[in-house]
């Protein structure tokens, strides 16, 4: 398989894909983060907060990796994780969508 | 001035000092945790917390020493900042209680 090329086009609509998962698992981070705020009642909670967000932190940097070389590995998995649908990916070519979408079932 | 001798009555006093202090000021960490928390509305503004958190840390791992060698210091910074109060040096002998007094004023 060779997908390194990437159109115009497609970088935009990648980008797109990109940013929307980003945002919508940071979303989901944001709910974590009041629901333990809100209930946080001492030291140990308050840490136990910055750990979370720590973690979240480096699992973020370590999965949103935007090189071109990557990006369908990237997308497959966020696919599989639901923080993509088949319809964010409108806007690649047909074959980049096969293999993120067969990649995704693995 | 040597106020390294600390007695086990004073030991105790101290601890609890320490562990009001403490526990005080990861209220007041909370209580702005909260406000960020519930604010918070993108992905910035959750790394925001992050940072905002980790550097409490930092600064709350830096300021409580419970060395008996520097406790005279911690408790004058805790005075001056207002993590403790006169009160809650209740049970230390008057010398060191008239040096953090005195030193939480410089």
């Amino acid at each position: 398989m060779n997908h390194e090329k990437w159109s115009k086009a497609e970088k935009a609509a990648a980008g797109r894909a990109f940013e929307n998962a980003y945002e919508r698992e940071c979303r989901e981070i944001i709910n974590k983060l009041r629901v333990m705020a809100n209930q946080a009642d001492d030291s140990d909670d308050v840490w136990r907060v910055h750990d979370f967000l720590a973690e979240k932190r480096k699992e973020m940097d370590d999965k949103y990796d935007y090189r071109y070389s990557v990006l369908i590995l990237v997308f497959a998995r966020l696919l599989r994780e639901g923080w993509i649908t088949a319809d964010d990916l409108e806007g690649l070519k047909g074959d980049k969508i096969a293999t993120i979408t067969e990649m995704a079932t693995r």
